[in-house]
C-alpha cells in the first residue's frame, strides 16, 4: 500500500525497530476442530509471571468513566477506562504543545508503553505529553467491574469492538483536553499492529480529533479478498527459507512426521516427552499448532537485537532457530531437530522444565478470540506450494461454526470493509486520509495486509 | 461556513428551491413545563390525512434485513428496512452509472422522496440510479415489529442514533452493489435538513463508500457553543422583519397579550375561540408555542412558490402572513389580528373548522423528541433585543430534566461535536471533507449552523 506521508516524520525505520508486531496468529483456522490462540494469552502469561520493571519510562496512570455503548444510548453502566500519561516533556497548550496518543491494543496497556521506546524517545524533541489509552476489556479497563464478569458470555462481551474502541480514544482525549484547555493542541496517533490499524482508522474516522497517524504494522487490508490468503504464511515461509533452505524443508517434513507418529501406540506419549510437555498430548495436532504458533510469532518478533516482548529472544531469533535445527549432528531425527529449534522461542532463557498448552480450550478468556469471531474476520490460508506449513483452504463456514460454538456469536465478515473500507483504500488515502504513515519491515508477515 | 466543492455540480439554488427544510422547531426549549414538538408529528399527521398521489415519480419499495446494533454484537433482532428505488434511467455498472442515494431523515421516507424534486430531474442527465432509503425508527422502518413496540421505552428506543442510520445506509448500499456488480459505481449522497447532516457525516465517515454529498440545509454546527443559540431564532425573526416591521413589531407585543388575556378570569375560554380550537386552552403557553411553531416553520418553508411540503402553503408564505395581520382594518386587536396570519400556515385552505393541539403531552411517538433528548443537542435561546419571539436563555439544566422525565434518557450534550467534529470544522474540510456542498438559502433559519 502506498504511504500518504505528509505528515513529516520519517519513522519507518525506527518503528520497525522498536515496535513490537502483535495481533494474533491466525493458526487457529488449520483445523476447527482446535481453539483459536492468540497473543492475548501470551501478553498474559506475560504480564502475570514476569512483572514489568521498566523504570526508564516514567508514568502517571489515571481512569477515565467511559461510556459502555457510544452508539445507543442503552441503560449501560460506565467501566473505568485506564490511561498512561507523561507530560513532563510537554510544552503546554500556551505553545501547542502536541499529544502524543498510543491507540492501545489487545492487551495490558502498561505490556505496550514499556514497549513502546519510539514514542518516548521522541516525545521530548517535540514538547509532546504521551497518553496511552488501555484498549477496553484488556488490561485493567474492564466492564463490569472484573474479567471475570466481562468475559462471561455474548451479551457482556457485546461491546469488545474496535469502533467503540476508537469512540472511548476520542472521548477520552476531547475531554482531557477539554479539561486542560488544550484544544487547540494536536493530536498525532501512534499504534503497532492491531494498535496501528486502530491509529490509521481513528485518524480516517475522526480527522478532527488527529492530525496524523504512524501505523505500524497494519493489516488494514487483511479482510475479504482483498489480499490472496495465504500471503502471512507465505511471509513466514519466506523468512525461514531466507535463513536457510534445509531449515524451511525440515519444518515444511516435520507435520506428516509428526501426524504419523501420533497415530502409532504410545506415539502421543513419545511425542510428548520428546517436547517435553508437562502433560499428556491428547492430539498430534496440539503440537502441530504449538509449533506453528512459534514459528508465526518468531516471524513477529524477527527483529536485529535481542527482545523480551513476545519471549525473550535472541537478535535475528529465526536464524538462531535454522542455526539449531541445521547444525544438530549428521542421524539426528526430525523431531529432535524440531524441538531444538522452537527452544529458541519457547525456552531460551533455559528456565523451562517442561511446557504447558494452552489451558483454555474455548478461548474464552482472551478478548482477541472474540474480536476474531465478531468483526476482524481475517481469512488464512496455506499454501501447498509455497509455504512450509500444512496446506490449507480458507473456510469461513468452519470459522463460523467455531464462533457460533465458542462464543454464540455469528461473525460479520464483511463489516470492518464496510465500516472502515479496504477495496479500492489506496484511492481513498489519496483524497482523503492524509498524513497516514503505514510503516512496516518486509519480513513482518503482517506486510502482506498492508 | 465555506463550502468545498471540487465536485462539479452547481446546484445550490436549484436545490434550496426543491429541497424540504425539516428538522425540529427548536420550540421546546421556551419552557421546560412543554414538551418537545417536533416535525416528525406533523409529518405523521400529513401522511395519514393526505395520502401521496405524485405518479410523477415511479420507484420501487423493496426491504433489507438490516442489523439493528452495528457497533457492537448482542443479540438482538434485526429489522426491516425500506427503501425505494428507480433504475430506469441507470446506464449500468458496466458504463459505471452513478447511484444517487438520498439520506433518508425523520420520517416517512415516501414524504421525502415525493418532496425532493432535484434528485428526479437530474437522475437521467447522468443516467443514474435513486434510491431513497428510509431512517430506522421512521415510516415503515420499525424494529421491533412496529412503531408501537419500537416507541415503548428506553431500551427498544436506544438504537435510534444518527451513527446506526449512517452505518444502516452504508451497508445497505454495500450490499446492493455487490448483488449488481456494481462495486465501480460512484455513489453520490443527497439529504435535506437533519438528512443533510447525514449526508455531510456520511461522506466524512465513508468516504470509500460515497465520492461526494449535496448537504442542503444542513446545521452541523448547531452544536455546543459552536455558533450563538440566539441565531435560529434571530433568522425566522428578519424573515418576518424584511417583509414588515408592523408585522414584525405584532408579534412582538402578541405574547404578553396572550399572557395576560389567559391570567384574566375567561381569559382561556376567550382564547380558545380567538383561536378556533376544538377543545379548551389548557395554558396560555400552549397557545404560544403553537404560533412559534407556525412562525418557524413558515420561515423554513418561506419558498418563492406555492408549496405542500409542511402544510399547504402560498409562495412567499411569511410576506401573506405579514400581509394579513397588516391589512386588518384600524381598530383590529392584537390577537384577532394573530390569528389572521397564523391562519395561512395552519388553514390555507380554508377547510379546517377547529384546530387541534398536539395531543402527545409526552413526545414519545415522535422519534425526534428522542433523538433530540439523546443525542441531537442543539442550544438554542431567544434574544431579547433581536428576536420576535419571547426572549429566554439557553438553559441545559431543565432540557436534561425534561428528557429524563419524558425518556428516562440521559443527553449527551458532546458526543455530536466528538463523533463527528464541530469545533475547527472548516479546517476538516480543508483537508479531508472533500467534495461537500452545504447549500442553503439565507433566508432559511438553519442557515445560521453552517
Amino acid at each position: 500500500m502506498a504511504s500518504i506521508t505528509k505528515f513529516t516524520l520519517c519513522l519507518g525505520f525506527f518503528l520497525l525497530l522498536s515496535f513490537p508486531l502483535t495481533l494474533s496468529s491466525p493458526l487457529h483456522l488449520r483445523s476447527s476442530k482446535n481453539a483459536p490462540r492468540f497473543l492475548a494469552d501470551f501478553s498474559r502469561t506475560i504480564n502475570n509471571s514476569r512483572p514489568l520493571k521498566y523504570s526508564k519510562y516514567r508514568y502517571e496512570t489515571r481512569y477515565f468513566d467511559q461510556i459502555l455503548d457510544h452508539f445507543s444510548f442503552s441503560d449501560l453502566p460506565t467501566f473505568r477506562q485506564r490511561y498512561l500519561i507523561n507530560t513532563e516533556h510537554w510544552v503546554g497548550s500556551g505553545q501547542l504543545g502536541p499529544i502524543f496518543l498510543y491507540c492501545g491494543n489487545e492487551g495490558d496497556i502498561e505490556w505496550f508503553a514499556v514497549n513502546t521506546g519510539f514514542v518516548w524517545e521522541i516525545a521530548p524533541r517535540f514538547g509532546a505529553m504521551i497518553i496511552f489509552p488501555e484498549h477496553r476489556y484488556y488490561g485493567e479497563s474492564m466492564p463490569y467491574g472484573s474479567r471475570e464478569e466481562a468475559y462471561k458470555n455474548v451479551t457482556t462481551l457485546a461491546h469488545l469492538t474496535a469502533e467503540q474502541a476508537l469512540a472511548d480514544y476520542a472521548v477520552l482525549i476531547t475531554e482531557l483536553k477539554r479539561n486542560l484547555s488544550a484544544q487547540a493542541c494536536p493530536v498525532v496517533l501512534f499504534g503497532g499492529s492491531y494498535g496501528g490499524m486502530l491509529a490509521a482508522w481513528m485518524r480516517l474516522k475522526y480527522p478532527h480529533i488527529a492530525i496524523g497517524a504512524l501505523a505500524s504494522s497494519a493489516p488494514v487490508l487483511q479482510f475479504e479478498d482483498i489480499v490472496p490468503p495465504e500471503i502471512f504464511y507465505d511471509i513466514v515461509s519466506n523468512d525461514f527459507r531466507r535463513e536457510s533452505v534445509d531449515c524451511f524443508n525440515t519444518i515444511k517434513k516435520s507435520w506428516n512426521v509428526i501426524a504419523s507418529e501420533g497415530e502409532k501406540n504410545d506415539g502421543l506419549l513419545r511425542l510428548t516427552r520428546t517436547f517435553r510437555f508437562c502433560k499428556k498430548l491428547e492430539t498430534a495436532d496440539d503440537l502441530s499448532n504449538w509449533l506453528s504458533s512459534a514459528y508465526s510469532y518468531l516471524a513477529m518478533g524477527n527483529y536485529p537485537y535481542p527482545s523480551d516482548f513476545l519471549m525473550p529472544m535472541p537478535g535475528n531469533p529465526i536464524k538462531e532457530v535454522c542455526r539449531r535445527i541445521d547444525s544438530c549432528p549428521d542421524g539426528t531425527g526430525i523431531l529432535q531437530r524440531i524441538f531444538e529449534g522452537v527452544s529458541v522461542y519457547y525456552n531460551y532463557t533455559g528456565t523451562v522444565d517442561c511446557f504447558d498448552l494452552d489451558d483454555d480450550p474455548h478461548g474464552m478468556t482472551s478478548g482477541w478470540d472474540w474480536q476474531a469471531c465478531s468483526e476482524m474476520i481475517m481469512p488464512f490460508a496455506s499454501s501447498k506450494n509455497t509455504s512450509m506449513f500444512p496446506a490449507y483452504d480458507y473456510d469461513y463456514t468452519s470459522e463460523e461454526e467455531l464462533c457460533l460454538e465458542n462464543f454464540h456469536v455469528k461473525p460479520r465478515p464483511t463489516w470492518i470493509t464496510t465500516e472502515f473500507g479496504g477495496h479500492g483504500f489506496k484511492s481513498v488515502l489519496k483524497t482523503f486520509g492524509s498524513n497516514i504513515i503505514f510503516s512496516n519491515g518486509l519480513l513482518d508477515p503482517w506486510s502482506g495486509g498492508r
